[in-house]
């Protein structure tokens, strides 16, 4: 799983800094979350694939998170994209793109199916056989929706030197990969865990931007291993980040902590402070872990 | 008068060019002309201050000259604008700000006053004392229009000299400098241009962009001081242009030449193209004051 930040910083986009939105390469699917204004330039600078992107999620409609997304649209069609496109995001988004695009006298040349959200619950928004969406409710001044994406259980590792012993066919491998015993000609019955091993554990990624301190996100990313949440101010700004229904870096890793989570990375900054290691200071008292998001900067995990 | 290229490339940001967008700084007024995505990036790297553009100008709704402009309506409230806005731009920009603001749940802190056209016919749509702006209609895929931006001739100048000769009081020199003679106290008349020079030479500037070839646009653009015409390609894809609705470089340059323009500047460019010279060189073979518009280049007149 790989994280790229293309911005992660609040409000508005500046000379070096991005408002938010990341790519996430999760078993060769390559999803956007967020499109702040500046994304496809973000994509370029990056060199990610502009037609390996097939899934936009997008967390609430304020502009530092979506305006962005017009133009990416656009510039599809500019790009003989000819696969679909789905954008999944808060109740509205299909109208403001369609106005658009309507208003320009233009449609895209690609298939463009939008997915909105409305639901104040968790729901699963994407699922194929190696990956499952689920949508994390956030509490901000308009509805907004973190994302987890979730890496599923992935098959058993076949053990070769144990099926070429027993002289098995590879006709019969899927099958055992998918833990099933196997029956030898003489009868004998091989169990699957003397045939394989586990499978790589799968992994998991919360993004939570924007967002109050909300405890009612815990059961939802409980143990889960990367945290991305939002610390737009520090703990001194702590009654602005109430007011504004932002976090202070010690609330992102009071969730962090009590979400039992691996690792938490850092970001939506305000451009305030003189520095961001300061939000990664006062993470740190509360929790161990803490990696700062940058504009351009890549996690592997 | 000053004019600053933000962004001069066609269809898409890139990592290294805008789409369109310009200052121009006339008689102290600084208009916004489009405002492609981006555009308030680059007004921070081009050191305009954001707090002195009241009044911005949107030639037609293709993305690559405005989608910038929501972003720098809401940003104008983050950095708590309270002067008045006025947008002048195609019907239907009005109902895409407002329904982006309505969903995103904000509201603007400043005036916010739209001034749709739908006229197929050249208009006024700014005048103050001193300066007046008529729009162009063009020729394009979806209604756009271009702006001429004039000054008005400004008062005569006084002659220092002259009027101190006479024994003038200070409360007649507006009277002077507006053209009328002055009776002194013994009866005599003194006509104005005994006390008066010609006042500075009123210029003006011709925003075309984009249009097809389009010699309906001599009549108001005649003799015009500076013509930004649009040069999307040259003449080797003069098939494209026509398909498309734009101009090469040598159609903008025969344009310049039958307007009587007294300079050309070049801009729009497609990225296709190795070097932009080759936009001036194909130019000057039908028109002598070629310039080349790039982004962050600014012309003083």
């Amino acid at each position: 799983m790989k994280l790229t930040i293309l911005g992660c910083y609040a409000a508005t986009p500046r000379t070096f800094t991005n408002p938010t939105s990341q790519i996430l390469d999760i078993k060769n699917r390559l999803f956007l979350i967020d499109c702040g204004e500046g994304t496809q330039v973000q994509l370029r600078k990056n060199k990610i694939r502009f037609s390996k992107i097939n899934h936009i999620f997008i967390s609430h409609l304020h502009g530092d998170h979506f305006f962005g997304l017009v133009g990416l649209v656009s510039t599809f069609t500019l790009l003989n994209r000819t696969t679909d496109l789905h954008i999944y995001g808060p109740k509205g988004i299909k109208e403001i793109i369609k106005l658009q695009l309507r208003l320009s006298n233009s449609r895209t040349n690609y298939g463009l199916f939008f997915h909105e959200l409305e639901s104040p619950e968790s729901e699963i928004i994407f699922e194929d056989e190696k990956v499952l969406v689920k949508t994390i409710p956030l509490k901000h001044r308009v509805y907004t929706n973190g994302f987890l994406f979730q890496e599923k259980i992935g098959d058993r590792k076949l053990n070769l030197d144990a099926v070429q012993n027993y002289e098995i066919e590879s006709c019969y491998y899927q099958k055992i990969k998918n833990g099933k015993d196997i029956t030898l000609e003489d009868g004998r019955i091989i169990e699957n865990d003397k045939l394989t091993f586990d499978p790589v554990p799968a992994k998991n990624y919360a993004f939570c931007s924007d967002t109050v301190y909300n405890e009612a996100m815990l059961p939802i990313i409980e143990n889960v291993d990367i945290l991305y949440h939002e610390s737009t101010f520090l703990q001194s700004e702590g009654n602005l980040a109430k007011k504004t229904l932002h976090s202070t870096a010690k609330e992102a890793a009071t969730i962090a902590l009590k979400a039992n989570a691996k690792q938490l990375i850092l970001g939506h900054y305000s451009t305030r402070y003189e520095s961001i290691e300061l939000f990664k200071e006062e993470a740190e008292t509360i929790f161990p872990e803490v990696l700062l998001a940058d504009d351009g900067k890549s996690f592997e995990f």
